[in-house]
């Protein structure tokens, strides 16, 4: 075990499983290959910076290279490591030069995570066209947005950004109008954080309902959150292609279904979220074992099925409580679970990276939404559930208390043995973290008549006696009963 | 089972119960005998009535006696019951004139409530010195507040308000300092109710925080928020009298340890909310057997030690989660729930009244506190624990987002099995709601470790990436280790 524990790529889960393992085992060697310049970089908080709720793209950093070299973990900037060879347990690393070595491990760790996948859109070759997976889009859409002659440089404060791409942005014309091409969190968050920076905003999704992992009860009400705040949100509505020479001219949608001719909506700015990919080329041609999504998948303490390979963030799946299948929902506390999980296994402390419930939050302004488990139907019977689902909408506060406010609360359950797969929960008033109780009862294996027995907190300011969750709980079993 | 199902406590137990049976078993007969003239009255409301929050007392009322009467229940208000006769299935009732006649029953439920236990002050005889535990003495303290001249009488727009009392308590001059007698949450939320409407405001409380219940850490927090307010906050001060003629001058305060001298402090008013006292009377000579707090112990249906005999809201014990045993805790929810539990169960459908977890939630205006389970050390001892306990203080959104805000989390474990046994949260932003967390992994029996594993919602405007409560986890699981 002289060779030392690597890690492939410097961000949530790469750098909490060096920092977990050099606190553990102080006299061992970890190495970090980072092929960027970024490292340890908040990409949840990039529309939130986009919006100008976050004054320094320097805010989102969690963690410095100085720091991480504080903590005894040698980082490797501009380093990719292109391919792995479990036999000989070498990485062989390209440098930003284009030269290469190779490096012995002991054990290896692939954080590399995921990238915006764009679809069939051209967003390279368009001015105006952008993904948001990474640092240096967030400052390049932010120069695009403002006006060239407000644009205020200390925004990118950081040494690592791309100034020449988010110079010629900045220097551009500012849009006025923008189309957010996918309604998923990403586009949601997007399209709140154009619309704050004055830009008329469309947002165009595919299917019949925005946030779709979120169920349409929370769709429905994050559209109508959206267009009170004036953005225009068109479902149903697939983006055929982005129109333009040099800059961004148009987006065609609806040539789609029905042979309906398609329609040119003319933007100044397109911003495409309609999925991502997990970066796992490193490991082709090793015949290691993929999991859905095409993520590498891993067992319960994150190995791979490559021997001394672990796997973590959004490159990985995981767990699901509910179904106790391997799952790809790359979010951010999985990865830095995950990372910390590994770092202490590979230190010599055998820690699970613990099961996922799928639980994600976003907002829309000020309506909040989140979901766990199974929400959808179809995905519930896949999985060999008989699910029932119901959605109810009750009061986040004792009705005569000031700022009581409609929250919808979503439950679904498995018919035969009542067990809780799945719920959503959507509202303006602490209506996001209640999900955490959702999330608690579904890794408990709860019932549905469990939930509805929790002794949940009421005090008028902040819940009925009857909380929406409690409600939800007493008409679903209502509706199994029958 | 021709005699009917009788239901003495027209409140959030008995009517939950009466309207439960109702619904179930439609043939049957079911009267509730109240000896008052309120019904259905929202106790937790009081004090943001006194606030000012809440414009109308009659905003606090739930169900008015025409909407019990639609539900088809026998509703008799101004009739007591004075006695039951277990063996031969009669209650007697007197009337307000004071007449007495007897009425089967098939079964009983006892949901008398509690009432304020003004320990050794004569709140009754000293006009301004008040507690606080039914709609009349609302509306008396509102009205004692309120200058003459500016006494809104709409305020009480309540036809079973005690009018005489109300205006004659209007009529006086209004208060301009005010002590509360005792820091529990009632004491808290009338201490932030008495500042709202001006006045200058002490508290007193017998031990070294407020919020005993609460723990330190929320104690000190609390105190904190209040005197940030301009509220005076005196611990390990226990007062010994209130001092006054007929109307109240001052209260005397700290002649009780080491031989101080006692002190005066002149008041215009006094809340004393030092305790309440289960109401069960009714019951004497009938050989019942008694729980916590002298409460009506129960069993995990809601049944008494008397044949046929139910009990439920704050007369009664309920189980506790983490212990297994009977617990005096009234609340709210576990009224309503477990009143509706017995509805069904005495309509022919066994529904278990559910554990409690000592769930209870108050605010210091924007201070939100919360706690669950056990969280004194001694206490958990007692219950043969091996307690371990930490506090942190964590952020309530990620760290760049605007409104993060410092959380405290304390947990408390079993060192031996790290079984979750309590937990408390304090802070400004969302805090309380978080308490439901930890009141579900209690109720499902969790360890720390799996609490630390949770895959709560991590989204910038909501929570960190190790949300609050996952930190907690994880030191406390570094201390058990350590």
């Amino acid at each position: 075990m002289s060779d030392p524990f690597v890690v492939v790529g410097a961000d949530a889960a790469g750098l909490s499983a060096a920092s977990k393992f050099r606190r553990e085992a102080p006299d061992r060697e970890v190495v970090v290959f980072e092929k960027g310049r970024w490292i340890s970089y908040a990409y949840c908080g990039m529309p939130y910076f986009i919006a100008g709720y976050v004054d320094r793209l320097s805010d989102l950093l969690s963690l410095s290279p100085s720091e991480v070299a504080e903590r005894g973990i040698d980082l490797r900037r501009g380093r990719e490591v292109i391919a792995v060879d479990p036999d000989a347990k070498r990485v062989t690393v390209e440098t930003a030069e284009g030269d290469r070595f190779e490096r012995a491990y002991g054990d290896l760790l692939v954080a590399t995570g995921a990238r915006a996948d764009p679809g069939p859109f051209d967003v390279r070759g368009l001015d105006g066209a952008f993904t948001l997976h990474n640092m240096d889009a967030a400052a390049a859409i932010d120069a695009y947005v403002a006006e060239p002659e407000a644009y205020d440089p200390d925004r990118a404060d950081v040494s690592a950004v791309d100034r020449d791409r988010t110079e010629r942005n900045a220097a551009m014309p500012a849009p006025e109008t923008a189309a957010v091409v996918g309604g998923g969190y990403v586009g949601v968050e997007v399209a709140e954080a154009l619309a704050e920076r004055g830009l008329e905003v469309r947002v165009f999704h595919r299917s019949g309902h925005l946030l779709s992992p979120f169920g349409e009860a929370v769709g429905s009400r994050v559209e109508a959150a959206l267009e009170a705040e004036g953005v225009a949100v068109h479902t149903d509505a697939p983006v055929d292609a982005l129109v333009g020479d040099d800059r961004i001219e148009a987006v065609e949608v609806g040539s789609g279904g029905g042979g309906a001719s398609p329609e040119r909506i003319p933007v100044d700015m397109a911003v495409v979220g309609v999925g991502i990919r997990p970066n796992t080329e490193l490991l082709d041609g090793t015949g290691f074992d993929r999991g859905p999504g095409d993520a590498i998948r891993v067992d319960d303490r994150g190995r791979t099925s490559l021997p001394d390979v672990y796997a973590a963030g959004d490159c990985a799946t995981a767990r699901h409580a509910v179904t106790g299948e391997p799952d790809w929902t790359p979010l951010g506390l999985t990865a830095n679970r995950a990372g910390r999980a590994i770092g202490a296994t590979v230190a010599g402390d055998p820690t699970p990276v613990g099961d996922i419930a799928g639980t994600a939050a976003v907002k829309a302004f000020d309506t909040e939404a989140a979901r766990v488990g199974i929400l959808d139907p179809d995905a519930a019977e896949a999985a060999g559930f008989d699910p029932v689902r119901e959605t109810v909408t009750a009061g986040s506060r004792s009705g005569y208390y000031p700022g009581a406010a409609e929250t919808d609360v979503t439950l679904v359950a498995d018919r035969d043995t009542r067990g809780l797969l799945g719920g959503s929960v959507v509202g303006t008033d602490r209506a996001a973290i209640r999900i955490d109780t959702l999330a608690t009862a579904i890794e408990a294996d709860m019932t549905v008549p469990e939930v509805e027995r929790l002794d949940l907190a009421y005090a008028p300011p902040f819940s009925p006696v009857w909380d929406p969750i409690l409600v939800a709980a007493k008409v679903l079993n209502g509706k199994i009963d029958g």
